[in-house]
């Protein structure tokens, strides 16, 4: 692996990058933005890419929202978008459920720990599902629900995958029913397996901190259809038929952003320094993923020869 | 290791057994009883060694009742018992914060996710805390939880340990709660990390369900206070000055009971074929643990001479 080319201030170098490829897939978080701060020159970047008829793909690991709530949530950024653009986590593992795993009905549907985002796209992909915000779930476990775990009453046999998702509900009655419903032979997926999410200066229990009891009861590990798993990059692939020779990802973290892309054999990858990783984390000798281009920012791309 | 010793119909080898010992440790579900239900001859069997002059303690993981509680249970099962024979992972964790770790005041304050029985017996030992049961934590989380959580504002500045046991009410606001002060530096404790308890002829999530989150989103593994854990077996020797050479670890276990007599360095192991653990378990060529003596249930010891 060669060291890293640092594009920030040389024309020259920008211009040739941005050359070598078709489609661009971003992280946003510490990259086009942090919490709700959007990162200064990010849009007319952005839109300099597009003039040069780059295709965009935002991929994010966030499940809670859906394409439509995330495309929302650009568009009060001041970020022109499409929902055709944005490639979510949640997206991703309704996309992985009905185009790969199919399951057969009548054992086809998922049980879901996680918010309305998940549910939003299994929906949109006509996957049936039962748990996420019903607030049949959102309560104590009883006697009677212990009793109804075990004897089975109180499962649907047509469950026969368990999705977990970051769950601000997360509670001991949905760990109990996806306990059984694994044990019972479900298919095991996440979302994603990030064990924590920034937020506020700080970081909050992620997506992985709501599989990973259930990882740890039945000794299985989630696929999981986030970054930096090969799983969304498969489904990110089936969707816009690219040609990975001739896309980069850009992001700010090695252990997601950059090992997806250089685990998914892109052309390349872009790694920013306006978000988690730093310059000597991929110089440091176990470093997890090398990037093959870095800027200090994301906007250093527009000093590219219009 | 030697083949474990079969003592099933054997007086003279029985006899042999218990004049070996002058501690029995005693694991209680799969032993002692299946839930609610106290297997045969096993209080007279207790009787047969207390009338011999031994020490009987219950070691059990058992977090959410405390000793007191516990003594109700033996009581309303029909075997006698006194407090004083009851060891439970919740007051292992409360001899291991005040005896061992003596954290120094004012960061001496525990926080809890957990139930009724750890708060009882921290008590016991007059050791501040917050969590636990109350209902403060008990609902979904804001925003300005959040915040709260971010600036430190909501934080007790207090708290240097953070101790996880089974918690039938766990929720994303306990997690984050523990999240901030794990980051803060605060000492990592689990009563024990079974990671699903028996009952009701199946399994529900145990206490290692609630730690495993912690763990995986800080990156630190729990010090456990419950079997197989020898932090608990030193609570143990260290409240009965008990001789280890002269004590027996009785459960139905391997990978709990068994492991924890033989890491302990005990004199001795039995185990019981009521439970868990077959035959088959310690015969295979990578058994967790071997006992040293094995019966086929705990009254078979009743075939001694009087």
């Amino acid at each position: 692996m060669s060291d890293p080319k640092y594009l920030t201030g040389d024309k020259a170098a920008i211009n040739g990058f941005i050359d070598r490829f078709d489609v661009f897939l971003f992280d946003c978080d510490g990259v086009i933005w942090s919490g709700d701060h959007v990162f200064e020159g990010v849009p007319e970047t952005l839109e300099l890419l597009r003039s040069k008829g780059k295709k965009i793909v935002f991929v994010t690991n966030n499940s809670t929202k859906s394409r439509e709530e995330y495309l929302k949530k650009f568009k009060g950024l001041g970020i022109p978008s499409t929902v055709e653009e944005i490639f979510g986590s949640a997206y991703s593992s309704a996309i992985y459920i009905s185009r790969i795993l199919k399951l057969q009905a009548p054992k086809n549907k998922v049980f879901i720990i996680g918010e309305a985002g998940i549910e939003h796209e299994l929906r949109s992909e006509n996957i049936p599902f039962i748990g996420g915000t019903d607030p049949a779930f959102r309560r104590d476990i009883t006697e009677q629900d212990r009793q109804g775990l075990a004897d089975g009453s109180l499962l649907d046999p047509d469950v026969g995958c368990v999705l977990a998702g970051l769950d601000l509900h997360i509670n001991y009655l949905k760990l109990a029913h996806a306990l059984q419903y694994l044990r019972r032979g479900a298919v095991f997926l996440a979302t994603n397996t990030d064990s924590t999410f920034p937020s506020h200066h700080t970081v909050f229990p992620g997506a992985g901190s709501i599989s990973a009891p259930l990882a740890y009861m039945t000794g299985r590990e989630p696929l999981a259809l986030g970054k930096p798993s090969q799983a969304m990059m498969d489904a990110v692939e089936g969707k816009f038929r690219l040609d990975r020779a001739r896309t980069c990802m850009v992001g700010d973290r090695l252990n997601t952003d950059i090992k997806f892309g250089v685990e998914g054999r892109l052309g390349g990858t872009l790694a920013v320094l306006t978000g988690v990783s730093k310059r000597a984390d991929w110089e440091a000798e176990d470093a997890v993923a090398v990037p093959a281009f870095y800027v200090d920012k994301l906007s250093d791309l527009r000093a590219v020869e219009l």
